[in-house]
C-alpha cells in the first residue's frame, strides 16, 4: 500500500482485519509506523517495497490524482517485474489509465484502476469499488477486494432473475466494470452523479428554510423545523438516501449549520463527467448545474454579473452600484 | 376514506389492519364494494357517510388534486358539522389548503392537509407524512397517523441529542409540520427533489451507457453494464438511494428498459416547487432542469429548435431541413 | 399622462414635441410643474384630470407596476365614463391586465395595455411598443402611438413580401399584439429573453476575464482586452446587438467595472416569462438560468451550499468551515 | 488561399476586389478553376503554391478545423521556410494553435490564428476577425486584414476616450487579441455566447408560439403573430440585434418554419468554451444550457427519459410505455 493518508491507511487496516499482509509505504514515516504498529510490514523506500513484496508484486497506489500519482506510477514501472500489478486505487482521470495500462503491458505489467466510494465510513462498512483492468487479473485480485467490500450484508437482495447482469461480484460491493480505465470512468459518473443528488437536496432544503424570509407575504411564510423534515424523509419517502442520512445527522446536530462555510469545493471527477457528457453528445443540464452552482458558491460576485449592472444601467438608468 | 383508487384503497387496508374503523366510499361502487368485502363499511354517498360517521366526523378525501377534490370538499363542507375534521390526503397546492382551512375554520371545521409519500409500496413499507394543520387536531388524529406511518422499523437511528428537532412524530415516519398548508408546502418540494434525485441519476446513466457510442473514438469506448452498476452503487457506495434500488430492479429486469416510452410525464409538484423558488429568490437551477428534462421528453422537437436551425440558415447557410 | 417619472415624463415630452396635448398628473407636485414649463395642461388631482380631459378620455396610467397601479386604476373607473379608454403603460402583469379589461368593458370603457421598450433612451430613439386591446380603439390611438414608436427611421427593412405578417404598425415599431393582456404578455417575453441574452454576454465575459486566472497553468493563461472585444464583435459579427453596444460603451468606460456591486435586481417579468413556461409546459432552461443568476448574485452564500458542505463533511471529513 | 470552401473563396474574392493578389489552391480543381476565373493564380499543389508565393510567404489555410487543417499544415511545414507566415483562418482549437506556433516558431515561422465570424454575409459585410500572434508579424498582415474587414461602415462609434483600449484596429472591425491561441480563443467564446443568444430568442418565441396551445385554459390563450413580434422588436427595442434580424426574415418568409427539422447541429466551439469556462471554475449555466438544447434537439427520447419512466412505475406504478 503506497499512501497511507485517511483512505489507504484505512483501507490497509481493513485488509489486515481480514487476514491479508500489507507493505506500507509513505514518505511520512508517522503513517508508516502508526499502520506498522497495527500489523503492517514498515517500508522505507520503494526499493524496499520491492524486495519486501517479492514476486507477483501487487502494488497498491492510494494518493492524490495528478501529478503526485503520475510520478509514483512511473517511479513503480522502473522497478516493476513482468507479472506485478499496479492498482491505482485513487480518482485518476480515466484517459491517463488508459495510457498507463499501454505502457505497462508492455512491459508484461497490468494495471487495474479501482474507483473507491465510502470515504471515511468506509473502513467500517467496507468500500464499493468500480475496477477496470484484465478479467484473469481481477480473478486473482479478488480476495483483496471480497475484503475491502462491504459484502452482502443486510442490503435487500434486487429481487430478478438477473439476464442483464454478469457479474456476480456486484452484490458484494465491487464489480470488473471493463478494460483499464472503465472502473475510474464509473466512478467518475458516479461522482457526478453525487454532485447532482446533492444539489437536489440543497435546494429543496434551501426553499424550504427561504419559506420564513420575509420577501414573502406575511401569510403566506412557514417557519418549518428542517431537522424534523429531513428525519421523517428517511422513513418511507421515495426520496430517502445515504445522502439524506448523512444531511439528517448534521441538521440534528445544528439546524442552522452555522459551522459551515458555503464555499463549496469540487474535485475533478464532477468537471470529467461533464466532459464525458460533451464528447458523447449527451445533454446533462442537472450534473452541471450541480457543479457549476459550486463554483459559484466560492464567489461572491462574478464578473459577469456586474457586467450585467453595467447594461441594466446602460439601457435603463438603474443603479447597482455598492453604498 | 374518500376515494379509493390505489392510494386510497391502499391506505384503508393498512388502517383496518391497524384495528381502526373505516366508512368508505367512491362514485366508482365496485371500488367500495371490494373495500366492504375487506372489511369497510360501504356507503352509498357523501350524505350516507355523514350518517355513518356520526359526530366529530373525520373525513378524509383521497383524490386527485384539483377540480374534484376542490368540489368534493365543497360537498362535505355543506354537510359536516362543528368538530368535524376533514383531510385532504392527495396532492393539493398548499395555497390552495391555507384558503380551504380559513374557510372550513368559520364553520368550526379543521382542516388538515397530509403530504403522503410511499406510492405502491406504502401499504407494506407504510406511508411517510407531512401534515399541516393545528397541534390540538394532529394530537387527536395521532392514532391514525401512527397506523399508516412506517413507525421506527429497521432504519437506523439518527445518532443526535436533537436539540433541534422538535416533534416526536418524525422518527415515527410522520411529522406536524406547521399550520394549514404547511403539510402540502413540504410534500412539494419534496417531490421537487425527487425530481432532481431522478434526473441526476437519469443523466449519469444516460453517459454510461452512451460511452458505448460510436460518436467516440474506437479506443475511447467501454460497453458498460449498467444492471451491474446500479447493483454495485446500492452497497457502500455515497449514492445509494431507495430511488437507486429501484432503478436496479429496472435494469436487472431489462437493461435495455424497451419498455418504457421515454416520454416522462409531471405533475404540478415540480412546477409549484419551482414557483415557490421564484417566489423566495432561490435560485433552483437542478430542480428546474430536471423538470424542464420532462417537458422535454414530451416533444421530438421544439419550435424553438427550428428557430434555431432558421437562424443558422440565415447567417451560415446550414442546412437543417428534413430529408 | 398619470404619473411623471423617468418613462412617463419622457414619453409624454415627445407626445408635445409630436404636438399632442398632455394632461399630466402625478402625486409629485413638482414632476407636474415641471412637465406644465415644457407645455403641458398641469392638473391637481384625478378629478381635475377627469374635468380637463373631457369626453372620451384618453388616461394614460405609467406608475410601477403592481398596487399603486391597481389603485389607481380602481380610482379612475370610479371617474371615467363610457367612450373612455385606459391606457397602462406600465409592466403589469398580463392576467390583471386580461381581468381588469372585463371589469371595465362592463362600464363601456376599453382597457388597453402597453408593452414598452426603450428604457432611458427612448426618448430619442422612440418607443417599441407591444399593444393588447381591441383593435377599434387601437385605430383611434394610432397617432399617439406613432408619435411614441421610433417608425422606420434607418434600420433596414426585413425583405419579404410578408405572407406571414399582418399588423402595418410593426415596421413603425408597435404593434397590435392581440385582445387585452397580449401586450403585457409579448413584452413580458420580450424582457425573459433580455435576461437570457444578457446572461450570455455576462457569461462569455466571464470567460474572457477568467483566463488570465492563476487558476490555470501559466502556458494558457491570456491577459485579454475586453474593451477591444466588445469593440470588435459590433462591427460584423454574428453576435452584434445592442446590449453589446451597451457593453462596449461601459467597458471603454472602465475595463474593471469596478464601479458596479454585481448585485443585479430582477423586475417581475423574468419570473412571469418562466411561470408562463411552466404553463405552457415549454422548457426554458437559458431564461431561468438567466433569472436564477441574479438572484444567486444577492447571495453571498446559500443555505443549500452550507448543507452541502455538511454532507461533505459527513462523508468524506472534508472540512469547509470559516477559518 | 488553401481552401476554397464558401468561406475561403469568398474571402480571397474580397482581398482581390481589394486589389490583393492570391494564389488559390484546393483539392477541387474546379473550386480553383473558379476562383481563376476571377482573377486570382491557380495553384496545381502545395509545392505549386510554394514556388508561386516566393519569399516571405503568407500561406493562409481556410478548412474544416480537425485532421485536415493539422495535417494541410504539416505538409505547408515542410516547405514554408524562414520569414513565412502561416495563418489558420478556420475554427481550430486554441490549444492546437498553441502547440502549432511553438513548434513553427523552431523553423523560424509565424503562425497567426484568425477567429473569423460573418458567415455567408461576411464577403459584403466584411469579416470581423480576432487574430492571435506576434505583434511584429499583425503590422506586417494589416493590410490585409483591413481589406477582409468591415471598416468603420455606418456603425455608430462608441463614445468614449477609451482609456482601457489599445487596439486602434477594434473600430476597423479585427483585433490583436494576443500570442497565437488568442484570436481562436475569443472567437470559441463569441460561439459560445451565440449559442446563448440563439437559444434565449427560441425559448422567448416558443414560449409565444405556446401561448396558443390547448394545454391552458381558453380564456388565457393568445394566438400571437411570431412575424410582426420579431420585426417590432427590432425597431427601438433592448433585444434588437442581428440575430433577431435574422429572425426576423425566417419568419416574415414562413412563420411555421416548416422546412426545418429542428435537428440542430453544434461545431466545437460551445463544447469548447464549456471546457474553458470549467478549466477557469466559472459557471456558465446559460451558455451549457444553450449547448445542451442542441443535443437534445437531435434525440427524441434520451436513454435517461427511459430511466425516469422506469423509476415511476416502480415507485408509483405509472406507466409511460408505447401505446
Amino acid at each position: 500500500m503506497i499512501g497511507l493518508g485517511r483512505m489507504g491507511g484505512n483501507m490497509a487496516r481493513r485488509l489486515m482485519t481480514g487476514g491479508h499482509e500489507i507493505v506500507a509505504y509513505d514518505r511520512d514515516e508517522e503513517a508508516v509506523r502508526k499502520l506498522a504498529d497495527d500489523g503492517a510490514i514498515a517500508a522505507t523506500s520503494l526499493d524496499d517495497v520491492r524486495e519486501k513484496l517479492g514476486e507477483g508484486a501487487i502494488w497498491w497506489i492510494m494518493l492524490p490524482a495528478g501529478a503526485i500519482t503520475e510520478q509514483t506510477i512511473e517511479a513503480i514501472a522502473a522497478k516493476a517485474a513482468k507479472g506485478d500489478v499496479v492498482i491505482d486505487g485513487g480518482n485518476s482521470f480515466y484517459k491517463d489509465d488508459i495510457r498507463r495500462a499501454k505502457a505497462l503491458a508492455e512491459q508484461g505489467i497490468d494495471y487495474v484502476d479501482v474507483g473507491t466510494s465510502g470515504g471515511v465510513w468506509g473502513r467500517e462498512r467496507g468500500y464499493c469499488m468500480m475496477i477496470g483492468g484484465r478479467e484473469e487479473v481481477l480473478t486473482r485480485l479478488d480476495p483483496i477486494f471480497e475484503t475491502l467490500a462491504p459484502g452482502m450484508g443486510d442490503i435487500t437482495r434486487t429481487p430478478y432473475d438477473r439476464p442483464d447482469g454478469e457479474d456476480w461480484r456486484a452484490e458484494k460491493g465491487f464489480i470488473h466494470a471493463g478494460p483499464p480505465g472503465a472502473g475510474h470512468f464509473v466512478k467518475m459518473v458516479h461522482n457526478g452523479i453525487e454532485y447532482g443528488l446533492m444539489q437536489a437536496y440543497a435546494e429543496g432544503f434551501d426553499i424550504l428554510k427561504s419559506k420564513a424570509s420575509d420577501k414573502l407575504p406575511e401569510d403566506e411564510r412557514f417557519d418549518l423545523n428542517l431537522t424534523d423534515i429531513a428525519e421523517v424523509w428517511r422513513r418511507g419517502s421515495v426520496i430517502s438516501s445515504w445522502l439524506l442520512d448523512l444531511s439528517a445527522i448534521a441538521l440534528a446536530k445544528d439546524e442552522m449549520l452555522v459551522q459551515f462555510s458555503g464555499s463549496v469545493a469540487d474535485s475533478g471527477e464532477g468537471q470529467w463527467t461533464i466532459d464525458a457528457a460533451m464528447e458523447e453528445k449527451v445533454p446533462a443540464n442537472v450534473l452541471t448545474a450541480a457543479l457549476f452552482a459550486r463554483y459559484r458558491s466560492r464567489i461572491e460576485h462574478t464578473f459577469g454579473d456586474k457586467l450585467l449592472s453595467a447594461m441594466r444601467y446602460g439601457f435603463g438608468g438603474h443603479v447597482e452600484m455598492p453604498q
